[in-house]
């Protein structure tokens, strides 16, 4: 089945840009979205608005699901006028928000008996990938169905993996968060703990990054962290929300994680100092508060 | 001063190497270890040996140490045949091994007591980095001082910065061991949490390496650890040893590491599990074992 008609449902911070991408590429793309504002943005930009979820979906030959949280996307899903009851026969669906892997897997069961080809394909990358189409894609679900898919990853992503079965995608994802989490925060404490010492947070962050300290984390975050400059980006109530994710899969899989654990702490402690809103850098600012170092470090 | 005559202190893994490319570079270059076997090796590969410390150090133009421990840099720093006893007015002392920044900032007073131009100097990039000539170097002194070094460290260094007074240097190696010890604790984690979902690891590593979970560790140590292959590298126990001067320090200056110090105890328990010996990537056995995942991987 040739695909030309995606829809995408959520056209939020990372849903829009990514419906431009699929519109630039050629396909004839559908935007839904609770609120309408959006989905009049979106028909200004040429795309194709459904005022209504049975109608977004009717017809599609793939549709995307960008939502914030596994309930978001279950009620798209599962509704009477939902995915699984509107959507025709051999349509993909590429969930492509961060949920729950076991809600995942059991979507993907659901869907699969409603005659559609599920795929779980959460993404790394941000706001910036998803405008720049070289969002990182971590797909779980059947290999055909991750082939016929791929005219569409590649229209919004540049690394593209199939990395298991149904979930899989979710769990790689979670992962990912897990790692992305704690290395902030060690950066943030690596920073509080030069500050410290007077010694010069700038020239120290060019030297760490050229050596086995490096990472992406540092690259992008570390000047942030030392300007005071916690635009999102990615919110830190998100990541915290990713982060109950990933410690609730550790634990019904048996999997210990000290330092996850401890970083979904201070994250918990982050959102509740205030700082859900801003971009998980600002772990920066607890891990500061935290070493008595108070007041704004830009300044 | 131009600097012709440099000395080396320590002929180890790291000295060795770093030895050669100073011979290469056209210094005249004089090597002292405790054991003979290392001066005796030097010499087969064109360098002047020395017997005796007071040898070593007395007439060099510059002094480099690279040795494990802050004990080992004391005992060749104010012995009675040692460097303040018997280098030259005027030598410059690089001190490269990674030692306690509040005793780098003892033995550089001292030093400078005697007449030297100390300069802490330690490095990032390991074995491979010493044998490419491409360390990073993160030095605390005098500017003066670290102007005068640049021959000698572009000899053996990439990234050479001057990161502030003395101590500096060390201050932002703890920083660096603090956050490599973690960045590998979290990839140790995060494949842990994959293996107990059936993920494909491999696939998994190279998508999480293309988003924001990318880094130096991820990408020398990840498949390293799928293999099991733990051959060292930086020996667990020589970062064990730098997360003891990383939470003293810490405590001292009042600096909360919630993430150091738990990683640091995982460190301690990996060494006290008998993996000591092994690349600081062994981690990722201790991590294996608290989720009951027994046996070798490779196999």
């Amino acid at each position: 089945m040739t695909i030309s008609k995606v829809t995408v449902i959520g056209l939020g911070i990372m849903g829009m840009p990514m419906a431009r991408n699929l519109l630039a590429a050629g396909f004839e793309v559908t935007g839904h979205n609770r609120s309408a504002g959006k989905i009049a943005q979106f028909e200004e930009d040429g795309g194709r608005g459904a005022q209504s979820l049975a109608e977004a979906v009717s017809g599609a030959d793939a549709i995307i699901t960008m939502l914030p949280d596994s309930p978001d996307v279950e009620a798209v899903a599962d509704g009477a006028d939902g995915i699984f009851a509107r959507a025709k026969t051999g349509a993909l669906w590429l969930d492509m928000s961060t949920i729950r892997p076991d809600v995942a897997v059991r979507l993907a069961e659901q869907a699969r008996e409603a005659g559609l080809r599920p795929l779980d394909a959460p993404v790394s990358g941000g706001e910036q990938g998803a405008i720049d189409g070289a969002l990182s894609i971590m797909a779980g679900g059947r290999e055909e169905d991750f082939a016929a898919a791929a005219p569409v990853f590649e229209a919004v992503g540049k690394t593209i993996v199939h990395v298991g079965p149904a979930g899989a995608g979710q769990t790689v994802k979670a992962a990912n968060q897990l790692i992305v989490a704690g290395n902030i925060q060690l950066l943030a404490e690596a920073l509080v703990f030069l500050d410290a010492h007077g010694v010069d947070s700038r020239a120290a962050l060019d030297v760490l990054g050229g050596g086995l300290a490096g990472s992406k984390v540092l690259d992008q975050k570390g000047q942030k962290m030392l300007d005071g400059d916690f635009a999102p980006g990615f919110r830190l109530e998100l990541h915290h929300k990713d982060l109950g994710i990933v410690t609730a899969a550790a634990r019904e899989s048996g999997v210990a994680l000290p330092l996850g654990a401890s970083v979904a702490q201070l994250v918990t402690a982050a959102v509740q100092r205030g700082d859900g809103g801003l971009d998980h850098s600002a772990l920066f600012a607890l891990a500061r508060e935290l070493s008595g170092q108070t007041g704004n470090r830009a300044e």
